[in-house]
This record gives C-alpha cells, structure tokens and sequence, in this order.
C-alpha cells in the first residue's frame, strides 16, 4: 500500500483536527521511511526494544502513541541518535496518533471502557464515566495489576475514566457532578490527592494506554508489540 | 514571642533568598493571625484535619512546607472558603517554607540523608547522592513503605535523592555522572520513566518530605501534626 | 431563598457574558457563605464599614460593583485578612456584579442616565450620549457636588457619559461623532485632557456607580449601604 | 551653541540613565530642528499654544517634560500631523526630559519640596517625604488651588510628595513607614483611595509637576510657557 | 475630490481587510496633508527624490508601495525628520497600500503576470503560477535585467512568482505542486537557497513591485514617478 | 582522537560563550557519530554533496558553519529524513561553529580581512573596517566574483565588512562613523538599500564566509570541501 494511501487511512481512524493543539507538528508521519508499506507494526512507544522488534518482524510501518521527538531538537545525540539511527536504517516509517486517537471513536478511553466493561457511558471533557459492574480487584487483574487506590472506595457504581495522565481537579469535579464513586487514571500528584473530592485509583500510563494500541492492531491485523515497565513493590 | 521575631527566626532557618522564582509570594506569612506566637505546630500540607489539630493544640501558628493557596486566588468559595474560615476564625498563623526549606542546612534532602544513613554525600543541582549503606527494604520500611521501583537494581552502593517530584532528566543524568545505581524521588512520569538513565525508586510525596518538617519540630520542641495519605495496593 | 437560586436570578439582571475578559474570575460568588439567603444588602464596595453594615442587618448576602480581591492573592495579611476574616466568621456571601453590570439593562450607565434626565439615548461602545434637558448646576446637585469641568462648557446639549473611570480617547472620539457637547466620567488624567476634543465633567468614582447599585437595591427590596469618600476642596 | 553640546548639557543636568525603562526612545531629543540653538524656552507639554509661543519668541529649542510622542506613531495624521508640521517647518528642536528629570537633583520633586519649603527631607523610592511647616491652606495656594484632600487631616507634620500620577500603594506605604500624615500627588484612583493608609491630598498633574520646569528655566535664562489646564469646581 | 473620497476609492481598489495582520497602522493614510485632492502621484516608496517630484508636480496625494513609516517611531530625528518636513510643509497626503495591494485583482501580482505574458494562472496562497511562453532573457529584458538565476533552470513551462520578497519555503513548495519549473521573487536568502526544491530567479525588489504601481498609475491618469536603485555588477 | 577531546579542542578555538544567544542548541555536537575522530572534513553547510564528499573521504568528523537543524524539529521527514539517514549511516560525527567563530580570533571576519589584504583595522559591534589597499575589481575576484553594487561608490579607502547577512542599519551607522566609503556583506533587502548611508557592496553569503572554513581547514590539516551555489547573471 501507498504510504500516501495508508496515512490517509490512519487520518480516517484519528482524525488529527481531534487532537490538542500542544499535539500540533507531534502526531501524523514523525519519521518518514519506505514509500510502500505491507507489514505494520503497533505499540505504545517507539522504545528501542519495540522498534527492534518491528524490525525483526520485516515492517514498513510502526505505529504509536507517543512521539519519541517530543521536545523539538536541533541536535541528534545519545539515545535520540540511536534510536533515530535504528529507525532510518530500517527506512521504518513512524507513525504517532496521540491526542487525537484518546478522542477518537474506539480510541483510548474507548478501549479501556470495554476491557473493564462499563455500562451506561456518559462523555465527558476528556475521559468518561460509566457503570461499573466488576470489583476493584477484577480491575487490577485486567489492568495487570500495578494498582494504589488513594482514598476510602466504600462503593464502586460509578467509575470515571480517564487514559493517560488524567487527574485533572476540574475532570475530576466534573466526575462527581456525574455520580463517580471513583476516578482511574495514571500519574496522581500530591497536590492532587491532597484536595480529591472521590477516590483516586491510580493506574500505571502503560496499563491504561495499552490496550487501545492493542486492539488497533487487532482490528487492522497488525503485529502487537507489548513493552511494560518493570515494576517492583515494597510496600 | 512577637510575630515578626518569629519569622525573622524562621528566615534565618531557612532563607528566602534560596527559594525558586515560581516561589514568589507563595512562601512566608501566608495568612496572618495573632501578632504574638507561644504555641507552633508543623506539618507538611495545611489540611483540614492539620488546621484542626493545631487549633486544638492552642497553637498561634502553623509551620507547613506546601502552601494552600498556590494557585492565585481572586475568590474564597468551597474548600478553600471552608479551610481559610476555620484558619482566621482561630486567628492561626500560617507559615510556609518550601524550596527555600528543600535547599537550606538541615532542610528537607538532608533530613532524607539522615534518615536513610547515607554517607560522602555529595551535593546536585537539586537533592544530593551518597553512599548507603542499608538494603532497599530497609529504606521502604524507613519511609512507611508504599515503594515502587522501575528498572532493575542490582547493586545499590550509591544512592541519588531529590526529596518531592524530583525526576528531572537533567539531574538524572547529573546523578549518573556521580556514579548513582538508583535515584529516589516522588511522582515519576511514564515518559520519564521510559528514558531512565538508572533504576528509578519511586516513593510518595509526603514520605520523603514529611521527615524534614518532623525534624524541624523536635528541634524547634513544636508539636508535629502527621497526616500521611491512606493508600491500598492491588498489585 | 437558596444560593444556587439567588445567583441564578443575579446571572439574568446582569448577564456574566456581557464583562469585560479583565473581569474573568473577579465577578459572580467571591466569596461563599450560608447557603441560603433571606437577606440581602448592596453597596458599591465591600468597605469593612460596609461588611459591617451588613452584618449587622444579619443579611447573608452583600451584593457590590467591585470586588476586594481584584489582584489574584496567594496569602491573606494586613487589610485582607481583617476583611476577609469579618466576612467570613459572618457567613456571609459576597456577589460582584461588575462590567457585566456597566453594560446590562438597568445598569450603571442607565442608572446615570436615569438620575439625570437624559432623553434621545444612544449607546457607545462603552456607555452612551442623551439629551441633557438640565444645566450643569443641576447634574452637579444630583450627583452629590464634587463635580470638575476641564474646557470650555458653553452649551450643554447632548451629553456623553460612561460610569467609572471611562475618559477613553477613543469613547470620546466616538462622542464627539455623535455630537455631544461634554463627557461626563471620572478620572481624567493629565495626558488625556490635554487631548481632549470636548468639555470635560469629571465626577467622582463613585458619584457615578453608586446611583446604579442604590436603584437595584430599591427594586430588589434590599438594604442599601452607602459609604461615600469623604473630600475636601481647596481651590 | 551647536545642539549636540545642547544635548550634552542636558543629560548632565538630567542623565538618561535615571529614567523608567518604559522612558526608552521617549526622552531626549525628540523632534530634530536646526543645529544652532541660541535660545531655549521651556514648558510642561507641547501644546499647540505652548509650540506657538516658542516659535513667536524665535527659539531654537522646547524643552519639556512630556514628550507628545508617547504612543510609538505609524502615521501622523490629525492633531498629530498639526502639531508636527508646527514644529517642523520651524525648524524647532523639542527636547523631553522626564522620568530621568523627576530622580535628577533639582528635578520635579526637590523643586516641589522647595516650592511648599519642606525640611528633613527622606527620599523615597520615588518623591520624598519632609517636614511640613505650612498649613495646608497655604499649600494650595503655593500650588494655584486645585486641591481635593481625601479623609481625613487633622495633622500635617510629616508630608510625602510624589509630583506628577504617584499615588501608588507600595510608595504610599513608605510614606506612612516614614511617619507620614499625608500624601501629595495627583491622579487618585477610587480603588487606590478606599484602601489608602493616610489622607491624600490630589492637586492637578500640572501644579505639581510645572515648578520645576519653571525652575529649570529660571536658573537657565530660558523663557518659561506656561499653559495650565483651565478647571471649573461645581462642589 | 474631497480627501474622503478619494480614500474610499483606493479602499474599493485594494481592501484594507485584504492585508496580512503586520500592516495593521502601517497602511491607508500615513500623511495627511490637504483636504482636496486635485493632483496624484505614485510610486514604489516616499524616496526624497519622489517626493520632492510630487511636489514639483503640484500633487496633493501620492500613493505608494512601501510606507516610510514602518517601524513605529517616538522621535522624528534624521533622515525620517527631514522627509515628514518635506512631506507636511507641502501638505502633500501619503497614502499606502501594501499587501492589500499584492493580494488586489490588478494588483502586485497581476500586473507582474501581465508584464511576462503568463498565460494559465494559478493563485498560490501567496503570488501565482501560470505558463511562461517567452524565453528567461526576455523576462530579464522586460523587467530591467538585475537577474539572477540559482540553480539549473533548463526548461521554462510554468513559472511561479510572488512579487516583492517572497522566497518562502512553504510556498516554493507550493509552486513545485503545482508543477512550477522556476520561482521568481526577489532577496533570496542562502538558507532558503541550499534547500530550493526547484530553480530561483532573484530581481530587484523594485523590478517585481514597480510595474504594478506604474500600471496604478496609467489607470488612474496619474503621474508615476519612478526611482529604481542603481547596481553595477562585477561578476 | 576521541571525539570529547576534539570537542574541548574545537572549544578553544570557537568559545561557544562568544555564540549569540539564538545559536542557544544549534552549536557543537549537533550529530553523534563515532567516539573515535582520526580523519575529519569542512564546509559552510551541511550539503548532501559535502556529506557524501566527506564519508567518501573516510571522514569520521564534518565540521560545518551552519546547522542543518536550525528550526528545532519534531519528525524527520522529506530532506531532513535523507540528511540526517546519510549521516547517521555512516556514524559521522557533525560539529558546528556558528556565531562564536564569527567573533573568534581568525574566524569569518578575520579571514575576510586576511583575503582582501586589509589594513588598520577596528573591530564593530559585529564585522569590521579596514583600509583598503586592493581596487574592486580585485575585492570581486578574490571573492569569486558575484558581487553587486549598491549606490556610488567612487573612492574605496575605508572598507567595511560583515560576514554573512551583515546589512544591520546600526552597524552601518557604526562604519560610517568609522568613515568607511563602503559595506560590504550578503543578502541587502530593499528596504535597508533604500536608506542605505553608504555605498553597499553585496557578495554572496558563501564567498563572504567560506573563506574561514577553508583557512580552518588548512591550519588544522583538514580536508576542505567546496559546495558553492551557481549562480547566472541576466544583467
């Protein structure tokens, strides 16, 4: 297939007028490789470890969710060069969908929604809320485990949702305004535990992204390469 | 003692001149109570159940290390309303020390150093390394547990330790060049988490900065108000 | 009456759509009180006389023009928190009503506009010209005296006025398009009047804004509490 | 003399470098005309009547404290068009001194504090506060009337005096560290005077800040083109 | 024709909404000199030369390309001194029009289309593409020589040009799309060269500005004045 | 030699502390190759031509004048992707010197000067003037030719001279005071030739600056690789 005719293809899926505008130059074509692609490979980074994979699987395309080029450089040093180096090598195209793909239809939130079997979604500014019909502990073990619940969660009818890094005070009013018992996302601060107005579960960014790659990849018959962090408790 | 002797004491404890420029206005006399102190409590955040504490005590003044009102307010409507009420009704004093704290003699990454035992400690731009001499379990059990640690750690000779949300790559990469296996901090983000230069031991916010303000209230004979956030874990 | 209600009907006589962006976060509930209101005050400015008028009539609400947090605070001290203190031990609620209200119908500038006998009105970008059927002795006795006319004043036909400080170049551009003979407002500055293309008639701040809040209060049923700036001359 | 000596002598008598950073491009020689300049007048703004009466008495030179240039121009149309071809087809040099003329010795404030015969004088960071030994009946009179005081007097030992638009709250607030009863400037906002700490007593811009022009061109045997603004009371 | 006039005349043929946003203030009447307008002239910029031809001419209003006033100015000292004397003594009016007038039907570009005989135009978001049909030694020829050519040019069927200085990446790449075989504009940078992704002919500024002025002129009976810059080459 | 040890040397022969600050990222190490440097080249700019030319030399080391990363980049697509793939391939490494060898001792202006055999020279706030012993003519051909002459230029004493893109308003007014007859540097716009206060002589930016890099070449024993754009003159 035309590189052409594949991104457009892509653009269908997670249309980038979707995405945030700190998105803009960040998401589409991030390394421009073959002309032709007929394998396609997915996951959620482009770390070293995916990219080899990719590779060893004779892909044109890797699609992810986060851009490796986040901050803008002008110098390719250390790991950047290694990396940039492994990809041009190969002439691996790199494709992100970020911010854009969390809104889509069947995109992140979407996604997890399904894996943990909510009922009754409500929208909301980002994330969504929905009925919950599993225990917390059926939601760890489809997350992978990797869970810390900040707060008292007497009840769990409700749970608001939000992939990534979502604790945001104002989401999570907008949660409460909804009925959520509970708010999942990754990545709580301090600061915003100290004023949560519902019980934080917090999840790790790689257990709630994941899965949206993972079924994308699914759907379109791609290759899907997982690369979790390691994570050890002492608790 | 007179109010404006009180905090004189307290800038020569911890001098204003060391804090951050973000810092400005948000540390020092933050709501202004009695004009004499005799009784002072500490405590990492101004919580309700902090502010509470202290007024029982039948203290003048409060010693925190996070200031409630951070983000500018033109408005004081629900939680801070509530808080701000019950802090001017008792006429408490609210005293904030908070990068300048972190940076100062016997401040908040030194107070961690003490408490991990750590030796030839050599100091970063932020937080410093040393030479620890206890196992990893050790120092869970040291800060309440509730650890978490990305990447592998082998050996851990020499430890690095920015006290709060202290995982910048650049001090990272500092750390690594002062022969760091391991850095400990709070709040450890996905995407930095994925570039690690070294193993990353993730603790919470409050344990590795509540040390510091407990220390300061045994030296100064204050009474220490402790109010660690409850977390489970479904791992 | 419950709050939610009271602001409800304080949002309909004066839209927050119609403010200023400036006014962004400085109009509507300031600061939070009981949560129900069976009596209301109004006044121009929430003066500790003022709040303690209010207090003292046992209203829960204070309706005024300007807010006392105008610059966005991160601690209370000195005259705030003495002001905030006595509002906030009273319980009581403090509604802006500020540009929203200057544009509103029944506002500020038709409040003005009423108390002067203005007919044929037009409105300007920011406030409005009207017939002026009185002599300039009679606008002064009406707004309570303290009135200072900068230019020639030899007829006094149509006269453009904007309530608060509103000697704009460009207003009294517009002024003078539509034939009015003098500009009535308050805070001339020397770099204006010398420009100035027509008679100026400085009042006082609060000469001009004070009439509005005292008509609302009277349509309202609520207690008006005024607290005019004591002036002396010597000319 | 050639202007570039003229020049010289100015920023000797008021050194560009003590001027407010937003003076920069607005003060020094601000209409070049012809390169000898024999005679100088001198005058608070150039004003049409002011430029007129500069060319009448064949002068070279206007120097002033108000540059009419203030807003950076694009085009010179209007009022500006007139007052440019005005100076320019004379061949008039206009010279500004302003902020670096209200810190220079001898500048706006000393000549105001000479004017009301001030003793013990402190500087402040801007204006200056001494010892009164006036009433304030015969201030007025020194200042050609126009005066509104604000609160109240009932003593006036101490006064701080800030010529031209100083009522500021951080330098009124040294005033009263300086043991001030009062504060001389002009310009008095309503929301500067609901919060000020000691009576403010507001002449005109022009009274306050023309003795010293008028001083200037005493000691230098220019001719001084006064030019007052023309102000009706209706109290 | 009244000054009024003739202004709503120019805005009709080159709207004021059609200019990029840099223009705001820079455009429309930069000069106001004489209420009638009897007598035009027009030319690329307000050189002394050109003005002083205007003049000569007896005209009222000269219409240009490029407003002397571009970066905005608080003095008028120097060259800028002497040209506005020159421009408000004769109280000759300047008006400008600028990219109003590159985007106008008739306009910039247009007129340089019209000059090379282009054929098959195409609007780019900036300039236009059209079919070349005379040789690259006739385009020199008409446009006064003072070519350059960088790159290889070999064959000439669509020619991309964007009259004054506009060797823009974005719309170079813009014009290869479009099938263009060479790109002519004026001030082409060595950065923007290295990276040409087609042919550059570089002509004066003047040359690609000029003839649309002159063609202005011609329509309106207007006198043009010209003023080209005088290169000599040593190649 | 290893490549940090080649970096501390090309540091002391270009302090990155003389760069201007918008070379802020785009100096030094801007692509890393091999730690090892035994063979190194030099260009002005990073070409596909001078990369090739340079591996094909068995270079390790390019050392160029101008990033060809100097809009900070988010994706490595087009041009870009082939650039850096080329590079990368071959592990060479890419240093630049920028502003900080403009200004070093022997760098773009002192070689300049070197060339064109100038005398008594005095260094400008950027470039700088020197007599001139050599007619035009020779200036243009031991620059290659290429050159364009702006205004009169009749006596040629005192040279002025600013490598690369030099035609700064205020260094011109510095060289005129310097008496220099004329400026030479690259790429006038028309907009500063038409205020030009001297005669301008305008070379190309890779005649003005290669010079350095080939003279650098030859001191360090490097290979130097010529890429100079071609240029046709329709005069």
């Amino acid at each position: 297939m035309d590189l052409r005719i594949f991104i457009r293809e892509m653009e269908a899926l997670a249309p980038p007028a979707l995405a945030e505008e700190f998105d803009a130059g960040r998401i589409g074509l991030v390394v421009e490789g073959k002309p032709e692609v007929e394998t396609a490979c997915c996951a959620l980074d482009a770390t070293p470890l995916v990219v080899r994979e990719a590779i060893r699987a004779g892909a044109e395309m890797l699609v992810v969710h986060h851009t490796p080029l986040w901050t803008p450089v002008t110098a390719l040093t250390g790991q950047t060069a290694a990396l940039m180096r492994q990809i041009l090598l190969a002439h691996l195209n790199l494709y992100v969908m970020h911010t854009n793909f969390d809104r889509a239809t069947g995109g992140v939130n979407d996604a997890l929604a399904d894996l943990l079997s909510l009922e009754d979604i409500t929208r909301m500014s980002l994330g969504l809320t929905g009925t919950c019909t599993i225990p917390v502990g059926e939601i760890s073990r489809r997350l992978g485990g990797n869970l810390r619940v900040w707060g008292r969660l007497d009840t769990l009818h409700r749970l608001a949702l939000v992939g990534g890094s979502g604790f945001d005070p104002a989401i999570m009013a907008e949660a409460v305004a909804l009925g959520a018992d509970a708010f999942l996302s990754a990545e709580l601060k301090h600061s915003v535990a100290r004023h949560a107005p519902l019980a934080c579960i917090e999840a790790t960014h790689y257990a709630l992204e994941a899965p949206a790659m993972q079924q994308l990849a699914a759907r379109q018959g791609w290759l899907y390469i997982a690369d979790p962090p390691e994570i050890q408790y002492l608790v």
